[in-house]
């Protein structure tokens, strides 16, 4: 059995890295918190008797021998934060793999397949875009040297930073090829909580489209310009965010649409912006829905770019289909939430995941624990100790049962 | 006569200062670059033999005495720009009037009254709000506390960067009671250039409505939260945006209104933003009308936090009623135009001037010049050579009749 205490505490310390005022955990992809975290990490994995591999894109593994030199069980997830994000967010899948390998530590207990605890770089994509770009190159999804091109919201490449807080690793992508992978993770959405149900078995991951819009127009005077004779980014970038409103509600269902970034120039009170860039992430539990957000949108930015007269462009910044997971772990999940007497059922994940790239290379399923009140990225982030401690249970349980 | 090229040679000059890599001019009220234009300025002033003062909000004035001591004509405007403003936007009202001091002093002309050449702190509002503040806190409009306690964009205090940079002046404001004040401006606007006219009569200037709308909702991850429990700052700092687009479209005739500035918090892709803050600027030429999209705009707000459950809050960053400028001093300025057979209208200013400021304590006007376009606050402001000249020679006329 897992010891909850050894949980929350290793929860707490990763948490106290990158802690702003507000509570948050500001650990953005790559940067010296995020080093710092990965170096505490590491060193539990020693700690625990575990081999460590870095590979080129940064992607840590901390591999537990089995009796047999058969392909490992994977499992694990990501302790990158979004600026604004939670405790548990990535970090307790890591960290909840570190507990089932002490655990097993604890009664000298050796699984047959190896155990591989992983912690891929820049799942959250906050900094650096596509999100899961770690596992997205793991598992032959992004070329390496485009990865490592990748430039960030400040201008960063990287392939720079990576060297910089010294986790560019000598490891090949796809250095093990898993058995199987699993990740717990917290729910991040409402449902659980809502419903007052303790574990998820995650059998899918909806799409996700994030792209880029950049609108050029003419900076002028807020005063002295007539309204038909402007070409304003910055009215263009408030169309924007509430044509996508419109789009969330015409399509209904559970099609989600956000703008959570935007910037003008010059980006003062008199001026009309010459130019706007705003994010746009779009997502939807069905491909063929997914794409028909896609379209209105993109007819919607032709129709505004010809009535303001200004250059819309837009770049591509993440496209993933919905994934279906393996039904088999799944069931492997909920068997042994029920023989613990833990409510559980099957559902979808909101949230972008490692496991939704795992899953192209080996059978994948996820666990998930409840989110008070469905909130996540914000310092509010929370899930109750007997529900982490739950998840990382059920992980241990399933875990052993794919590694014999 | 003036001297069209000495004229033309002042403006290049000034506006090589702050020059941006796109050709804009940056030289936002009181930093470095506002600095170094004011020393050039005021070494003009000194070669000039002007009586240099400046102020304790920084205002400068050059004093030439006249024939007897009486309350001087005033002219000037401002040399502070926007973040990618043009050339001639203010610092033709300076360097005209300094223009007319050197025509005067080359023919060893001497004028009745005196004249006083201005340049007022912060015309343009772009880094300290409101607009106009130091020919305002001159006209004794605003208090000097709490003008040098405004705090800027940038977090500064007004009243610290006037120190910083050496503009903290011993005279009292009001130094000078003006006869009459006379402002040399380029339009900004279309109407000169659309209509052919070479000088515009400046009657008078629309009102102007400037506030900080400050947008409280909840951070939460743009995968996992459904739309309908959504506190999202960021779609309210865009339905803004779109609702002062439809106010304008509502009340017709010359209102406008503008988002410039937006700022989301944490402005990342996936994550539902937390805080959002945005500027407001309303015009319109008749106060009922301005009142009326003033309180369109604020039922908006409050129909918008109950409807997506965010806290919005106001910050009043400016308020002027229309001005109506001196009728007497119009008609001197039309009757030089056309002693000099140069097209000339009454007109409205569209933007913000500080003789709408100085039209409180002196029968007060404005000379309008064509801007190329219309185009203003935007590095492609132009206007003809043989405009600023013309310009500044019915400046020049007007400010001697005034001043006999
Ligand atoms: N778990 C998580 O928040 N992942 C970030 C990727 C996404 O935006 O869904
Ligand atoms: N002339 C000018 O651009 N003044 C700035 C104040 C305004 O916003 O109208």
């Amino acid at each position: 059995a897992i010891r909850p205490d050894r949980l929350l505490d290793r929860l707490e310390r990763l948490a106290a890295i990158g802690r702003t005022d507000e509570g948050a955990c500001c650990r953005l992809a790559l940067t010296d918190e995020d080093r710092a975290g990965r170096d505490l990490v590491v060193s539990w994995m020693r700690e625990l008797g575990l081999e460590v591999r870095v590979d080129r894109i940064g992607n840590i593994f901390g591999l537990r021998r089995g009796s047999e030199d058969l392909p490992p069980v994977m499992s694990g997830s990501h302790i990158d934060t979004v600026r604004t994000g939670g405790r548990f967010d990535g970090n307790l899948g890591v960290l909840g793999a570190l507990e089932v390998v002490e655990a097993l530590n604890d009664v000298g207990a050796r699984t047959r397949r190896p155990l591989v605890v992983a912690v891929f770089t820049n799942e959250e994509g906050a900094r650096f875009a596509p999100d899961m770009l770690g596992s997205l190159a793991y598992v032959g999804g992004l070329p390496l040297r485009q990865a490592l091109d990748t430039v960030g919201i400040d201008g960063r490449r990287l392939g720079d930073e990576l060297e910089r807080i010294g986790y560019a690793g000598d490891a090949g992508l796809g250095l093990y090829r898993p058995h199987a992978f699993v990740e717990l993770h917290i729910e991040q959405g409402p449902v659980l909580d809502i419903e007052g149900v303790r574990i998820g078995a995650v059998e899918s991951l909806q799409g996700i489209s994030w792209q880029e819009v950049s609108i050029t127009g003419q900076s002028n005077h807020a005063g002295t310009t007539p309204m038909r004779m402007r070409h304003d980014a910055g009215y263009c970038a408030a169309a924007i965010g509430t044509k996508l409103r419109e789009i969330a509600r015409e399509l209904g269902g559970d099609q989600v649409c956000t703008m959570g970034m935007v910037r003008l120039h010059p980006n003062l009170i008199n001026v009309i912006a010459a130019r706007a860039t705003v994010t746009v992430d779009i997502r939807n539990t069905d491909e063929a829905r997914l794409q028909e957000a896609e379209r209105r949108f993109a007819d919607f930015l032709e129709a505004l770019a010809h009535a303001e007269g200004v250059k819309i462009e837009t770049r591509r910044l993440a496209r993933f289909e919905p994934v279906r997971f393996d039904d088999g772990i799944a069931r492997v999940v909920e068997r042994h939430a029920a023989s613990m007497g833990l409510s559980c059922r099957r559902m979808t994940s909101g949230a972008g995941h490692d496991a939704q790239m795992l899953a192209r290379i080996c059978p994948t399923a996820m666990i998930f624990v409840p989110s008070i009140g469905g909130i996540s990225h914000n310092p509010a982030e929370d899930t109750r100790p007997e529900d982490l401690a739950a998840g990382a249970e059920v992980l241990l349980r399933t875990l052993v049962e794919l590694a014999s």
